[in-house]
């Protein structure tokens, strides 16, 4: 069974920076590559991040893969709110030689929770592929088109992920193919699965309340949590 | 195949708040909706939560979904006992314009975790339905009554997700309707397979535990849970 | 498909205490039902567990379950090993009125990580069986012999769960059986599965290793771990 | 269906050491079973590990597994990056009498992400082949083969796990079988199906951030990571 799904992606004035955002991205992949390189970062904010892409190499292109988790927001009560949600983030990376591939040409495309939904419920004979304006919601929008397409091989054993960038202001269309193999794809899956709850916010849901628990720590009431909520 | 799983909500003592409940959390979602306005949290009461519900926008009504961690009550040998379950709380709420939603109007619908795994033992042509009286053993039990129904669609290709609120004290039937794609329907099953260990309380058998090997920490005796139940 | 799993647990010595863990484990049970009395635990022992256990009540009998982690044993070297395994702990207590249940009376069977697995990956139409003895390898071998029985239900709608305790010592045969529903089955399994890396000791594989790259601790090697068996 | 997977690991210089990582293994694995006896450690390396490898006992051989994590590297900017990849470790021990294993004689085989994303994707009649070389890109290069085969019985009631080991520098070949039971590989998936996004590093990616969210940490802006790539 062949299912296509198309989604527009709507995403309310989140994905809008991409532009930038991938420009950024190639000075972080040069440093995956160049470890002795060190990150630019921009002096005040914290750097103590961790960066674990898995990476897929293949002989026209590279696809990695890592979660960016999602932000939140202290309201004036002291909780927490999401404030812009984490992503699964793509990194398109064309080949210039044998194992070698130029950084600086790489192309994203940031998976929503809803796009990975998609993903990790593909079966082996499934396909997706959804599109992305970087620019919606401002004056150039329509200028810049992405379209990611995951189509099954026919035998079942893998899949085709492409990726193609149209850019009207550039006059410029890429394309990056790169054929996954089933292993790849269930590492994927299992990693996109277990990464789904955390770019949704909700590790911090849990992660949030053992400290009225701990051992050695005694209290009368523990775990005040939503007691507002549901005692009254 | 279809089929449908009628389960009436015995829920012993645990639900017979949620009149309150939802009342109190038109008061959140009001926020949610306007970030810069905080919360109205009760003086005194941990305010240090996160919010992260799942947001499912269409026409009609809006679906969201997060799940309630369970309290814990302090035995007075130290122990902790799960209180109040945890559950994951469906809320429903009505379109009345274009991306405008009327949070005062919402409705709510706790899942126990029972019907959670319901909920994500669901095949893609499988439907459920759950009824809730959220008065039960109370005076005026079966004067609300509550029913969600999850139907697939008949191509597999997602389902249509209702609440029904009938109350005879206000002489009102509310009736919310969200459809619902394969790929939203897959965060929720990934994202509740995720919550339902945490509603249930176990990962705090789990996070209770690590203070004992810690690094640094030097014990001639690690981990001495549950000997008083093994080792005798 | 009709497939039946026999599995003789031979438990290498970690299940011979079962006799008196059943007697203690009723005064667990006691607590849970009324939750103003506290546990008898023995002085000196560390008592700040969790109690989560997961009821499924019966027209019969009541089945709970609930995780009971490994415990771990200090090397010389500074490293933990795993002790005592971990298993899975079912709980049948027999009815004895509407809603009321005999804790007194209550059986229980230490699922290994093994029998873990067979459980989670029983289809809707499979059916297993394993047979403990509780005093192998200790003179009362053979004398109380113990079988659990998951049998799914001809339509797929659920499955039947027994224990038998025949003990030729006091001469008395028990038997429990709790109609399970696919929903509640579906909790046993993803219980489980979240369980199984915990009884396993994996979570402290994991756990034990971000102290070194918390935030605000600087340190020019990260990880030291494994680092004598992967760098010479 | 027999599918085979056939993959030649390149694995990029991550393997290279493993010659004498398994003589090193060796020791460790005398420890596992005389618990009494220490780790022979570096001094000054960090001991605070924990070993929870789960064991497989059976007639002609034994097989255990475990993860490895990976190393992180300190970069410039404070930020980790993903040094040595993890694994999950295979270790086969040949049997010299009645539940009896020579450690001295054991073999290890240490499966990628990519691999354990092949084996966790192992439907009940599916078999897969891994080969690795492990003084791939040194003069020894072809000298040492190693081939890991996963074959599904015919009747789907579980796998024949074998490895072979050719030393054309010592003239021998080694042979390890090990029939791992339907319930027993359930566990080898859902083990390693956890393990997987931890020998990747994206649970660090998680467990970086809760710090500045924790209750009673009182922060103007919470979580500032990927504010340089997000924000600009």
């Amino acid at each position: 069974m062949m299912k296509v799904l198309r989604l527009l992606s709507s995403s309310r004035n989140q994905f809008s920076t991409r532009g930038a955002l991938s420009m950024h991205a190639h000075t972080h992949s040069t440093s995956f590559s160049t470890a002795s390189k060190s990150f630019s970062v921009k002096a005040g904010t914290s750097a103590d991040y961790v960066h674990a892409p898995f990476h897929i190499y293949k002989g026209r292109a590279a696809l990695s893969f890592s979660p960016v988790l999602p932000t939140f927001t202290k309201l004036e009560s002291g909780g927490l709110i999401v404030g812009r949600r984490g992503v699964v983030m793509l990194r398109f990376t064309p080949a210039i030689g044998e194992r070698k591939y130029d950084w600086e040409k790489r192309q994203v495309f940031a998976l929503s929770a809803t796009e990975v939904g998609s993903l990790i419920s593909l079966g082996p004979n499934d396909s997706c592929e959804f599109f992305h304006d970087p620019s919606m919601q401002s004056s150039n929008a329509g200028q810049v088109r992405k379209s990611l397409s995951i189509k099954s091989h026919a035998d079942g054993s893998g899949y085709m992920v492409s990726l193609t960038v149209v850019n009207n202001l550039l006059k410029t269309k890429e394309n990056f193919i790169v054929p996954v193999t089933a292993a790849e794809f269930a590492v994927m899956k299992t990693a996109c699965s277990f990464a789904l709850p955390h770019i949704m916010g909700w590790d911090r849901l849990m992660s949030n309340m053992p400290t009225g628990v701990g051992v050695g720590r005694q209290q009368s009431k523990v775990v005040p949590q939503l007691l507002d909520e549901w005692d009254r």
